[in-house]
């Protein structure tokens, strides 16, 4: 092998490396972390102060504090320290709080925008992780951004998947969250 | 060319390999995706609740839910959802739904805070983008963030141009989006 | 030093280079910008109208406008427009203004939900930074997140360690934010 043909391996390595690098850092479809929880959610109705884990505090012209509005709930904002628990089980061990809000944001049908925190403090998993969406609460799996997290999870941002696991009256509703983070730390 | 000179070349390679690699990385000012978009807010006043796309869900001690309260508004919370179109024009097909609040933060000028989505649902886009930050509403031109994205928009981040493009008393006004997308998966 | 020798070498100079490039983009923990910053919230208590920089927009059915919520405040929903100084003097010239707002979200200790900008306009810095995340009121230094960045912080993130630097009554307290951003363009 001569001196020349080693030079021209040399510029097609460094081609190659270039371009593999790049897809290694743009194209990382597989999540570097994955894990599954459930959050719920007991909104407070006037009557039920020492179980509700929400509050309405704010809604519409047309709206109260204690019903969920007209309209689809438009307007109404809502309060949130939620349990997380590794299974669909309300009374298991919680591994964390979801802290943070949802908002109703249309007049004819159901949807929400969310912002919120998950609090984690198990064996598992000490950190957070901060949540911000669209949830076309209607459909029955739908997507929402992890932007970004702190502890075990600094700097981390990802997808969740979120579905209505349970959903009674309008006083309690079960997430559950399949959460995907694509870039780790 | 001697082998010495060889491993003089191989090492200067390198290291411009890692100094360009360095640059792609970090110094991306070339938007990977750009667009321009409009949406449209319609405040409920009490009297349009037909046409209002957005309405005062919070608002300070001073103020009510059916008009914007004095000091420049300051404490109004809204929650909207209001049209996307890709031209100026209110009735033009919407491509999407802009869904999330805005609040005017400022007690001396007009300035908002702004948190919501951008759910698109066009044959171009398919998929939501999140954004994030101030405005000062009597700038011209001012910038907000893409935080995060799903579907066509997975991971994304980037920069919203954003600039008043109507404002008709204090019950409509439409917003033009420049988008640019410099983190693009 | 024979051809084969050297083919060996850039060999292993490239896989070398691979390990290094990636731990360059994926393990930098090392803060490529910082700084200390203050900022004053003084909230409206119905009588303050002149100097409070925030005020209750939302509370909880049991709330109300003026006077922050019993149950550890749950649900007060406040909005604030407060000013940045570069040490822990109320009187100091301002560098921005932090605007956003603040949501107490838990009903058996302080716990807060926080979406904010810093609008930094100073000789240094020209841009903003926008903050998400859940603070534990009562912990001595908690992280909190940086989503986003406009002007000189352009699409820059990191974490944001706060600490309440003063706390008088209920309607006045400083936060300390040590800003590190980690991923700078």
């Amino acid at each position: 092998m001569g001196a020349r043909s080693l030079v021209f391996l040399l510029f097609l390595m460094l081609i190659l490396s270039f371009s593999s690098a790049y897809q290694g850092k743009k194209k990382q479809y597989k999540p570097c972390k994955q894990m599954v929880l459930y959050f719920h959610d007991v909104i407070y109705n006037g009557q039920n102060a020492a179980n509700a884990t929400s509050a309405i505090v704010g809604a519409p012209q047309w709206g109260n504090l204690t019903i969920l509005a007209d309209k689809f709930h438009f307007g109404d904002v809502v309060v949130f320290d939620d349990p997380i628990t590794l299974d669909n089980n309300f009374h298991s061990k919680p591994v964390g709080r979801a802290q943070g809000m949802y908002i109703y944001d249309t007049k004819n049908t159901f949807t929400a925008w969310l912002g919120f925190t998950f609090v984690l403090n198990s064996t598992d998993f000490q950190g957070t992780l901060n949540f911000m969406g669209a949830d076309p609460i209607m459909v029955k799996t739908r997507d929402i951004t992890v932007v970004s997290g702190t502890g075990d999870f600094f700097m981390h941002r990802g997808i969740a998947t979120i579905m209505t696991d349970a959903f009674e009256g309008e006083v309690y509703f079960r997430l559950r969250v399949d959460i995907k983070l694509y870039e780790c730390w």
